[in-house]
C-alpha cells in the first residue's frame, strides 16, 4: 500500500530493519526519510529500535515522527463516526464475528512475529487466539444482548405523572468522538482487540497506540484487519510510535483507554483536558494481585495442588509479564515452606527457559533488556525491603537457544523464575513493589481476617484467587476482599480442571480494579460497550419516549386496524400495531375443568372456603395459566402467516385475581421489533395487558415471537 | 445535647449568633471558646458569619475549627460500617422510609429557617419536600428493586466451561469506607439527602459537609434526623465548617460526592489521593443548560407557551440559583424578539421580588451578598462578551420588604431577572460564563443541526429541554445532543401540565452530566446505590456462586427430600430445595382439547401439514401454555400451606418443541428467597426446567411465588 517503508533505512545496526508504519486516514503512513546534515542528503530515517527478545537482534524501528495526529482524530470523528453510524449494533457485531473468522485464517503470520517478542506458542495463543476470541464474543453478545438499532435502553420505564402522561427512560447513545487506546507491550493483539471490539460495537472509531516493544505485532494484526476489507472506513487507525501530546487534541466527545504503568496513568489523569474539559479516561494499571491459600488447603488437598499449579502458571506464562499475574502469595504462616517446596518442584519439572523457537522451551525471555533490568531492580528492592529467596536463583540464567544449545543468555532478556518470601507480612515492599516478570512474593497469615487485611493492602487489585473448599472461609474471604477487587476467582477441586485461570480475563466478565489497579473497567460483555456511550435520562410523553427508544410504552399511541397484526411481516409491522380482543367470561366450570385437565388442583382454584382464607383471594379464582391460555386463544390468529412461533414470555405479573363470572380481554401491542441480520425472520416483542370487565388490569406480560421478514 | 453552642459568642455584631454545631462520633460538637490574647481570657469563638439573605442580619456563625476529622472518618469506617452492615438493603430502605415520614412531621421548623436563606415557600418546598421525597423514593425502590440481603447481583450468570462446572457472575458489595459528601449552598436539605439516601441504602456511612451560607439549615435537618432515633450509630455525621484537607484522610475505600463549582471540582480531582490512591470522586458542577425552542414552536402553539413558562420558572425559582437552571435559550433566529417579549410579559405578570416572608413575594434574594456580587460580575462579563439586555434591568431593584413596604434592597442580596441576547450565537461568553442567578441568555439558530451544535458548545450539561411537537425535529435534536447531556426533557403540549420540569432532578432518573457538568452521576434509582459499591466479577463453581450471590444457579447442589418444598415456610425453606416431578405424556388429544378449550387454534397445534412446513416444528406440537399448565399440575402441592400465590413468571423460553407422544417432567428449585420486612410473607423465586423423555430441555423459566414466613 506504500513504498515508504522500503526506503526508510538507517545506517547503523538497524539498517535492515523497517520502520513500523502507521495506518491513518485510510492509508498506510511512515515517517519521511529525513536528510541527515552530517552525511549530506542520505535517506536516514530514525526510530526506536526494537530487538528480538531472545537474541537481541534489531527487528524493527518505531517512529511516527511527523504524523498529523490532529488530522487522524478529525478523520475518526467525521468519517469513522459516519461509517459506523450507518450500521446497527447487530451489523457491527456481524463485522466483528466475520473479522474474527478472517483473523483466525491468517493468524500463523502473527504467531511467527510473536516469537520475536519472547512469547512461547502458549503465550502467543493467549494473545492472538485470546484476542480473536474477544471479537467472537462481542460478535455474539452484540447480536444476542443488544437491539438491532443504535440506541440502548437501560432499565425499566419510569412513570412520572399520575395520569401516565409523562415519564422517563434511560438510554445510551454513542459518544460522537474517538476512542483513543493506549496499549501495553505484553499483549499486542489481545490488548488491542479487547479495547477495539467494544468501541466498535458501540459505534465509536478507534485510534490504537501500541507499545513500542511489540508495535510490529500490533501493526501486523491491523494490517490483516485492513486487508480483510471488512472494516468500515475510519473505524480503525493505528499510530505506531510516540504521541505524547495526544490528550491536547481530545475533548468531552472522546474516550481514552489506557493499559500500562500507574505513573503514566497518573500523568494522563492530571492533564487539563481530563480534569477540566472532561475527556473520559479509563485506566487499567498493573496491580499486586494476591492468591490466598485457604486455611483448609493442606498439602495433599486438591485446593493446595490447584493453588500451586496456578502460582506456577502465573509466574511463568508470558514470563510473568501479565498485569493479572499473581504477585503476592498469602498463605497460612505454617504452610509457607510447603508452598515454596511445591512451587519450586513444579517449576523444576515443568519450566524450560529459552528461545521460544527452540523445541521444549516453555518460558521465554522478557520483552526487552529494559524490562529485564527493571525486573532485576524490583527484585533488589524487594530483597532490600525484607524479602529473601524462597526458591530460585538470582544468577544470570542458562537458557536454551534456538539451535537447541544451552548456555548464557547473551543479548536475550532472560530472567529465571524466583519466589521470594517475607517474614514480616506487613513489610511495605511486598505490598508496593511489582516486579513485572517471573517473580512472586510469599507472606504468611495468622487468621482469615488477617488474610483479608493483607490482600487489601494491595490498595486495589485486578484479581485475586481464593483457594479453598471451606464455604465459611470462602464467604469471609470473599466478603472482605471483594470491594478491593475487580475479579475474584474461587479455586477448589471441582473447578481445578475447568477454571479459565487466575490470570486470564474473559470477555464476559469485567477486567479492571479499583485504586492501584487504575480504577477502570474493561470487557464484561455489553458493560464495556456502554462505556463508549453516554447514559441520558430522557423525559417526555409516552409517544416521544416510544419514538426515541424504539420500544413501545404504555400510553403511547397504538393502531388497531382491520388487519390482524399477526398477518404483518416484519416489512410491514410497526411498533404500536395492536389487537384488542373480545372479552371472554371465565366460568366456575372452566376453572374446575382446567384444574382437572392440568392436574393443578391448588386449593385457591378448587376449594371455595380455603381460597377465601388466603390473604390474596376473595374465594376460588382462575389459574394464572388458565388466563394466559385463554388470552392466547383471544389474540392468536390461527392460519399460517408471518408469525412463526411464540418462543417465550417475560415479566409476567398477575395483578388482580379473576373470580368465576368475571370476564377477561387482552390488548396486544407490538412493543419492539428486532430483525435478524442472518435469518429470514426476527423477534417481535408484544406488550400484553389482560383486563377484566371493570377495566382493572388482571395481568401484564411480554409475549416473544419469531416473525418472518417477508 | 451539648451546651457548648450556648457559650460560644463573639463580641462583635455577631455576638448573639450561635456557632452552627457539627455532629461527629455520635455527639454534637462545637469549637471550644478560644482565649483571645488581646482581650485576655474572653470566651470569644470565631466563625464565618452567615447573614439573612433578605435583611443582611447575621443569623449564624460557621466554624469547625479544632474538629478531629480523622477521628470522625475512623468512626464512620468502624462504627458506621458495622451498624449499617448489620442491616439488609430492605431494612435500610425501611429506615429511610420511616425517616422520611418523621421529617415530614417536623418540617415546619426547616421551612422557617429556610426563609432566612432567601428561599420562597415554593423554593423551600423544592428543597425540603424534595429532599424528603428522595428518602421516600429510596425507601420504596430499595425494597422493590434490591434483594433483602447485602449483595447485589448484576446481570445474568455467565457459563465459562463446557460442562457447566465453572462460571462467573458480577456482584456489587459495599465499599468499606466513608461517603464524604460536599454539598452546594442552594439546596441544603435536598442536596444532602440525595447523596445520603443512596449511600445509606448501600450500607456506607456518610459524612456531610454543607456549604457555609446555608449550613444552619442542613444542621437543623441533621438534628431532626438524629432526634428521630432512627439512624444506626455512625451512619451520619455532619461537619459544619471548612475541612479543606479532608482528602488527605481518604483512600481507596472511600467515596467523595461533590456538588459545586467546576474550579473546586478540578482542585479535588488533582489531589494525589484521587490521582494515585484511588479515592473515587463524583462531581456535579453547574452547567450552561440549554433550552431549545423547536422550529415548529411558533408563538401561539402549546410548545411555545410551555417553553416560555419553563424559562421563567427556571430563571426565577430559587432566584435562578440552580445548577439545572436554563442558562441558554436556543431559539429560531427570527423568533428571538417574540421569545423575549413573551418571557418579559410573563415575568412582569408573575414575579414579585422581595423578602420571602412578605405576602405575595414570588422570588427572593440570592443566598448572600457575595453571590449577588458574583452574579453582577458574570452579567458584566456576558455584556462585555457581546450580550445585550433583551428584557429586564440592571439597575438596583426595588423590593418588597417583610413589612410589605417597597423600597431599595438595602443589605439584601437582590438581583432582578434579566434576559440577555447575543447577535453572535457563537460568542464564547454565552457558552462559557454562568451567571448563577436569575439570568439567562438567548441566541438564535438557523437550522436544527445548528441548534445541536450550539447546545453542545456547552461542553457537557446536566439537562436540556427540547420544546417541540415535531417528531422529526425531536429525533434529530435528541440524537445530536444526548451524548452531551445527563438528562433531556422533551416538552410538548401533551406534557406541559404534568412535566416535572426542566430544572427538577427526580430521584428515579440520573442527575449529572459529562464534561463541564462534572462527569458524575447521582440519583437514577438504584444506579446511585451501586455507585457506593464495587462491582466484582466472581468466578467459581455453581455451588460457590450460589453461596456468594444468594441465588441458586444451575449445576449447584439441590435437595429433593420427602417433604414437598411448598410445605416449607420461609423459616424452613432453603435455597436449593427442590422437587423433581414424575413425567406426563402429552397426547394428541391433549393438544386438540387444549386448542378447543382455550381457543388457541394456531396451526402449529392443529394442522399437521402446515405445522411441518413451519421452520421450527416437526409437525403438530403442544402449546407452550399447555406445557406451562401441565408443569404446574406436576409441581403444585394442592392443599393449603405456606405457598400463598403464584404472582408471576419471568424469563420463559421454549427451547425444544414437544410432539404428541413426548412426555415432560419438571424440576423446580428454590432460587432466591426474599422475606419482606413489613409483611408476614415474602417472595420465593423458583427455577423451573421442563425436560422431555430424552432429557432435552423443553422450557426454562422462573416461577414467582408469595410464601408465608411461618
Amino acid at each position: 500500500m506504500t513504498t515508504q517503508t522500503e526506503t526508510s533505512y538507517r545506517a547503523d545496526a538497524a539498517a535492515t530493519a523497517r520502520i513500523v508504519p502507521s495506518f491513518v486516514q485510510g492509508a498506510w503512513w511512515s515517517p519521511s526519510p529525513s536528510p541527515s546534515p552530517s552525511i549530506g542528503a542520505a535517506v536516514a530515517a530514525t526510530g526506536v529500535p526494537v530487538r528480538d527478545a531472545s537474541t537481541g537482534e534489531v527487528v524493527a524501528l518505531v517512529s511516527c515522527e511527523g504524523l498529523d495526529l490532529g488530522a487522524a482524530i478529525d478523520y475518526a470523528r467525521s468519517v469513522g463516526q459516519r461509517s459506523l453510524g450507518d450500521l446497527t449494533f447487530h451489523q457491527r457485531a456481524l463485522v466483528l464475528k466475520t473479522l474474527a473468522g478472517y483473523l483466525n485464517s491468517v493468524k500463523d503470520g502473527l504467531y511467527e512475529l510473536s516469537d520475536q517478542t519472547g512469547a512461547t506458542r502458549r503465550d502467543s495463543m493467549i494473545d492472538i487466539d485470546g484476542g480473536i476470541g474477544v471479537l467472537f464474543t462481542y460478535g455474539s453478545k452484540g447480536r444476542r444482548e443488544l437491539p438491532n438499532s443504535t440506541v440502548y435502553v437501560d432499565g425499566a420505564p419510569e412513570n412520572l405523572a399520575r395520569d401516565g402522561s409523562f415519564g422517563g427512560q434511560h438510554v445510551y447513545t454513542r459518544v460522537p468522538g474517538v476512542a483513543f487506546q493506549v496499549n501495553a507491550f505484553n499483549f499486542p493483539v489481545w490488548g488491542m482487540l479487547e479495547k477495539f471490539a467494544p468501541a466498535f460495537l458501540a459505534g465509536v472509531p478507534s485510534i490504537v497506540k501500541p507499545a513500542t516493544p511489540t508495535a510490529f505485532v500490533a501493526e501486523a494484526c491491523v494490517r490483516a484487519m485492513v486487508d480483510s476489507g471488512l472494516l468500515p472506513e475510519g473505524s480503525l487507525q493505528l499510530v505506531s510510535g510516540s504521541v505524547r501530546g495526544f490528550l491536547d487534541h481530545l475533548d468531552v466527545r472522546d474516550k481514552v483507554g489506557f493499559t500500562g504503568s500507574a505513573s503514566t496513568a497518573r500523568s494522563f489523569s492530571a492533564h487539563p483536558n481530563v480534569l477540566e474539559v472532561g475527556v473520559d479516561l479509563t485506566c487499567e494499571t498493573d496491580s499486586l494481585n494476591a492468591a490466598i491459600l485457604g486455611p483448609d488447603a493442606e498439602p495433599g488437598t486438591p485446593e493446595f495442588d490447584a493453588y500451586v499449579a496456578s502460582v506456577v502458571t502465573e509466574m511463568t506464562a508470558k514470563a510473568g509479564q501479565k498485569c493479572t499475574s499473581i504477585r503476592r502469595l498469602i498463605v497460612p504462616r505454617e504452610r509457607m515452606d510447603a508452598v515454596a517446596d511445591a512451587v519450586g518442584a513444579r517449576i523444576e519439572k515443568r519450566v524450560v527457559l529459552g528461545d521460544p523457537r527452540a523445541e521444549g522451551v516453555t518460558m521465554g525471555p522478557l520483552a526487552s533488556l529494559d524490562q529485564r533490568d527493571e525486573v532485576q531492580k524490583s527484585i533488589n528492592a524487594l530483597l532490600a525491603g525484607g524479602g529473601h529467596v524462597a526458591w530460585g536463583s538470582l544468577d544470570a540464567p542458562l537458557v536454551t537457544h534456538a539451535d537447541g544449545t544451552v548456555g548464557p543468555a547473551a543479548d536475550g532478556a532472560f530472567v529465571s523464575p524466583v519466589l521470594l518470601a517475607f517474614d514480616d507480612s506487613d513489610a511495605g515492599a511486598v505490598h508496593e513493589i511489582e516486579a513485572f516478570g517471573p517473580v512472586a512474593s510469599m507472606i504468611g497469615y495468622d487468621s482469615v481476617t488477617d488474610a483479608v487485611r493483607l490482600a487489601n493492602r494491595g490498595g486495589g487489585s485486578l484479581v485475586a484467587t481464593i483457594a479453598s473448599a471451606d464455604p465459611a472461609a470462602v464467604a469471609t474471604l470473599f466478603a472482605g476482599i471483594a470491594p478491593f477487587h475487580g475479579r475474584v476467582l474461587v479455586l477448589d477441586g471441582s473447578v481445578a480442571r475447568t477454571s479459565t485461570g487466575h490470570g486470564s480475563p474473559v470477555p464476559h466478565l469485567v477486567h479492571g480494579g479499583p485504586g492501584r489497579a487504575g480504577g477502570g473497567e474493561e470487557l464484561g460483555g455489553i458493560r464495556s460497550v456502554l462505556h463508549y456511550m453516554q447514559r441520558t435520562a430522557v423525559q417526555g410523553s409516552p409517544a416521544v419516549l416510544t419514538a426515541l427508544t424504539g420500544q413501545w410504552r404504555a400510553g403511547a399511541p397504538s393502531r388497531v386496524d382491520a388487519e390482524h397484526p399477526f398477518r404483518k411481516s416484519l416489512a410491514r409491522l410497526r411498533i404500536g400495531d395492536a389487537i384488542a380482543s373480545e372479552a371472554r367470561e371465565i366460568t366456575l366450570d372452566d376453572i374446575g375443568h382446567f384444574a382437572e385437565f392440568t392436574g393443578d388442583t391448588f386449593y385457591a382454584h378448587t376449594d371455595e372456603e380455603a381460597a377465601a382464607a388466603n390473604p390474596f383471594f376473595p374465594g376460588r379464582v382462575a389459574h394464572g395459566y388458565l388466563l394466559l391460555s385463554f388470552a392466547a386463544g383471544l389474540f392468536v390468529d390461527p392460519a399460517p402467516g408471518p408469525v412463526l412461533a411464540n418462543y417465550g414470555l417475560e415479566n409476567l405479573r398477575f395483578v388482580t385475581p379473576v373470580s368465576p363470572g368475571d370476564s377477561v380481554r387482552v390488548t396486544l401491542t407490538a412493543k419492539q421489533i428486532t430483525p435478524r441480520e442472518t435469518d429470514e425472520y426476527g423477534e417481535v416483542r408484544w406488550d400484553a395487558v389482560l383486563q377484566n370487565q371493570r377495566d382493572e388490569v388482571v395481568a401484564t406480560y411480554d409475549v416473544l415471537t419469531l416473525v418472518a421478514k417477508e
